[in-house]
């Protein structure tokens, strides 16, 4: 079942795979691209593509939330991020790009994220933003760490979240913990709760099957990696390749699928994807959506100008997430061209969810589900 | 039989190999190479190398197309290229290039691209560009995609196509659709026709064999994979390495062989050939005949003046081809001295026909089909 | 058991494994970082974190080895660098360096570095050195090359040290000779001291095994590859991924637990640790601790002022280490923030120990052994 | 027994090795360097190490095949090299480097080389050159071509030379041919010689018997694969890793030595040797001595004065290598010290020798022969 290698004497490690190392093989009849869905469902929400935004505020900004929410994906917005701290976030944030384009040395942006997200969160402010995009109509996802957890919801329930995101580097169902700060019991705090809930990250099949059980309605595996960017590989050591990780929450899926007789929990890939092709590999090994970060920061309305980072940079004592120029050109493609095209562009960066739809029309198939059994080669 | 990785619990994938991991590994008794044949016949037409052009305007015009005949191989014209489109040819792709030479933006020379083949084909000037070729007296054959085979076929037969190549991305059998323009059946398409017909491109076993079975003298392997100019990958997250992909073609040739009691289709590789060295191993690996796109962009006649794009670079809203530089000397050798030399150039750039006899007389095989046979080394 | 190939016939040789190909997987709940534990006892002492430092002179002189106790980690004096053979070492260290910046010719610092080393041992300024750093109250440690053991080790002992580290780049138990100078046995050497000694590098479970047999308190595994310093691999073809190496003498230690009944040897690992992820793969492989070099080499407080340089490197006629510049910063940070951070580099650089820490605490583990049955991958 | 793999249906190719997928794993009591061997025999000539120099102009001159003979190793001269052909051969050389070093080109020196190599084979000039070697005193060597050996070796005999190396770039024990010039069958032309014959290059098993069948003292494996120089890969598609090549001719010689009941071919290796630490792990596969190329290229004496071309580089109609820069140092080495040091270079370079031998001593063997046992590992 699971290919393991003895890596020294009595140490076994097992063999797993990137996204990279997959391809995508069509065998069967290719069908028309207009008869493809790429539609999503997340509880009572519907999207058009299976996308959701990274919750960093490279990417997401009330505005940005409501134009993504129009084009039929999901922005979260972070939480903890700036829009709750300051009110002149645009400022702040041109601050924090220019140190990043005229020093050299990369922790200068690193050291002024942390500056800023020292100022304390303002709860009102954070509703204001939170009230912005709900006012738009489109739906309201906010992301929270498990530490924060408690204390943010209350305020972005009341400001109309409607779709909470649980969100760490690594978090488990449970942390273990003597100290007086009680840590968050997942199952207790969403059964406490009327939204529906997506938790993550995780990198294994039990972790996933844990945080399924806390009654969350997605599951987010990795840990947003990214090339240059995300680097809690190199702090901690930790990480799975993301065609593994997929699959085994996939399997984990289906695991809990079985012992509930048919709560269906969904996954959701949050790493390593840049291009149309990564994200209809990442559909192809299990995934029903995906995080995207770096791609829609190519566009021009992504408050980032340009450059991405993840929301783990900003950690006080340990980031674990640099920054990176995704674009230099001054001509940025709208959102909507991203997501949507047409292109010029032959590298899989714009149009996005065209490239998905017409992958899975020139393998054979009409939608998400049954393009997770699309069949799969790796290489060497 | 297959080798198979579990990439995740319950997700399996097969292990695949590219071109470049496999060696020829001679282990028999040296032959001359005045001793060895390298001619190839398809249907009638006996070509003295196995060798085709990728059907793109940066290397096939009717001039380059008889060149190509004349030395034995198959010029392939692109029939929805700009020759159907456009009476100076010349000077549109000299904007292009001049584009792509000055225009840091790789996706400047796509534009443009786009816009040349936005004007309709004109089927009087496809009918006269055929004709030239046909007067010169070399096999005529010409690439039509599956969306357009039937509108363009009866032009190219009237003006005399002799082999009609139809070609896509990623083509099926029989394509599913209920929109209202009926979808291409090769199979009654075929048919119909009198003419061979050669149809690609396939990844895998199953639908060469589909192909196989439409009635089509050759099926083409592979998608024109080149490195940095083919981006299918990039874009649809599909492919399969070539040494597997034409095994498994070479694999369905003889099954289709076995269950027609002996009708034998060529198999034709179509990607990440770029040095006789490449082209020995496709053959080694099973192939009949090979596509052939950089090789040639750097002859001297080719019209993409030392700049090679797919014809896949022009789609209208998905490129999946890019520019590559693959000259930038001004002394472009002659198309005669890419394929049979001599050179100085030490890199199997050159004398790419002398390369594969030489290669077949070290390994001790004096034809093509005696050849698929050699030993073969994967590395590590 | 082993997992061994056939390189041709006849020939096996057996698939070994690099820290950077493996991965800690969590899979556990998660704990606070504050309830972890990264202390570490060898014999009679206690460290706060499993760290040594590389015996170089680039790193350890008598201030840097009391700050590095003071910290809570072990600095090991080289007994045959510059300390015991100059009285203005800075001056001589800053000689090298300023060859190392100046000169592109790579030997240029290495030919200096072996004229330095070419003084005479002063046992009387080794002595005071030692007796410096006795002084300040920390754990004195220094290393002797085995070739010297025997005739250093009188002054060491006399000078204060408590605990001696033998180390060559790759040693055995016993030594075989012929020669009048009879070379060191080990086990008859540690028998007579009374002080705790640790032996390496070994890269295999067999030579671990024998160096525990000597009476070790703990072995050295890896013989300090670091990328671009240490060459042993170019100069003698040897060398064992670490990953493998380090769980090698893990099982050696289990075995020789079982025939002694319970005595404890610590293996050490040296080689390729240049992150706080890194760390955690080498105790997660089964280390006890480790050896660092190029991490510590980023401190303000190091020698070898942003350049680091092996001790092998010295070597009079065969050198198997070069120079590397770590830092070209004029800031560089103190060794407690190379540490114990906080920081605001993302790359695992900084706060080592608290990443190791944080990667304990994700994973959901305590104390250190423990940790080294977390869950490991391998890529592909 | 072979690792086999299937590349695609029914076709299958075995896993191969290169060196530098090889690691040695010491693992046995260490010895001193003193006590280490690495002398070497073939047929009555006995020399200090096991090292041959490849034919090529750029390293053999009548002078440097005299030095190489005075430091224990052996220079060949190529018999159809400029030597033969030129009186003022240095002169000659240095327009063909002036060329490499100033013409961007990578096709010019090839040209020049081309040309110098169309003056015919003066048999008076080539039979001097040779005296002069033999006058010195040392062990008169000379490589001929397959289809040149019958024509040239009278010559060759008659001025003196002790040892023949007959070389292409793939030979095998018998050819293939039916045209009127006969072509060389191995197994007689040594049967009518006095002198001892080297014969190669081959890849494999079944060809390195069939050499040692045909009466040879010694058969070379590979074919000079050298980064950057040797591109018969390229041109061929052909090629063995060489771990494995050299491990399998290595079985043949077992094979061989059992069926003729006792006598022993000599495996020489040639390819991917540039350090001291590829050559230990080139006798650990299998090898009893080793072409080097590269590594003597470094010399001061070296003709090439730091450029390296191997023969096939010649070629009229089809180059099969290419110019390499070795060197742009004024003051290079002396062959003396690129053999035996002592150096202030830490990556293998030089002091060849020396390296091996105490690679050996670290691994505990004293001999070549039984070197060939160390414990090796591959990588991942």
């Amino acid at each position: 079942m699971r290919d393991l290698v003895d890596i020294g004497m009595g140490r076994i490690a097992r063999r797993t795979y990137e996204l990279e190392d997959v391809d995508i093989v069509p065998s069967r009849r290719t069908r028309s691209s207009k008869e493809v869905s790429t539609a999503w469902q997340l509880d009572a929400y519907r999207f058009e593509a299976p996308i959701l935004s990274h919750p960093t505020d490279a990417l997401v900004s009330p505005d940005t939330a409501i134009t993504l929410g129009k084009l039929g994906v999901l922005g979260v917005l972070n939480a903890e991020g700036l829009w709750g701290r300051h009110r002149d976030v645009e400022a702040k944030i041109a601050e924090v790009t220019a140190l990043a384009a005229q020093d050299p040395d990369p922790t200068a942006p690193i050291r002024k994220l942390q500056q800023l997200h020292a100022a304390p969160i303002d709860t009102e402010l954070l509703g204001e933003t939170i009230a912005r995009v709900r006012a738009a109509g489109v739906t309201v996802a906010a992301r929270v760490s498990p530490q924060h957890a408690q204390e943010l919801t209350p305020t972005l329930l009341k400001a109309g979240v409607e779709l909470l995101v649980v969100h760490g580097t690594i978090i488990s169902a449970e942390h273990v913990s003597h100290a007086d700060d009680e840590p968050l019991n997942l199952k207790t705090f969403i059964a406490e709760l009327d939204v529906p809930v997506v938790a993550g990250g995780v990198c294994d099949h039990r972790t996933a099957l844990h945080l399924m059980r806390t009654g969350a309605a997605g599951v987010i595996v990795g840990y947003g990696a990214t090339e240059g960017a995300t680097t809690t590989n190199e702090v901690l050591g930790m990480g799975v390749p993301m065609a593994t990780a997929i699959a085994d929450a996939a399997a984990a899926r289906r695991d809990y699928l079985d012992e509930t007789g048919g709560r269906y929990v969904h996954v959701i890939a949050d790493g390593d994807i840049h291009t149309s092709g990564d994200l209809a590999k990442a559909i192809a090994c299990g995934a029903d959506a995906a995080v995207l970060g770096t791609p829609l920061a190519l566009a021009a309305e992504a408050p980032g100008h340009g450059w991405y980072w993840p929301s783990a940079a900003a950690h006080p004592s340990m980031p674990r997430g640099a920054f990176l120029q995704v674009e230099t050109d001054e001509e940025r493609p709208s959102l909507d061209t991203v997501l949507n095209g047409p292109t010029d562009d032959p590298y899989g960066n714009l149009n996005v969810v065209g490239g998905l739809r017409r992958s899975m029309a020139k393998a054979g198939y009409s939608d998400l589900k049954e393009f997770q059994k699309v069949g799969l080669a790796v290489h060497g």
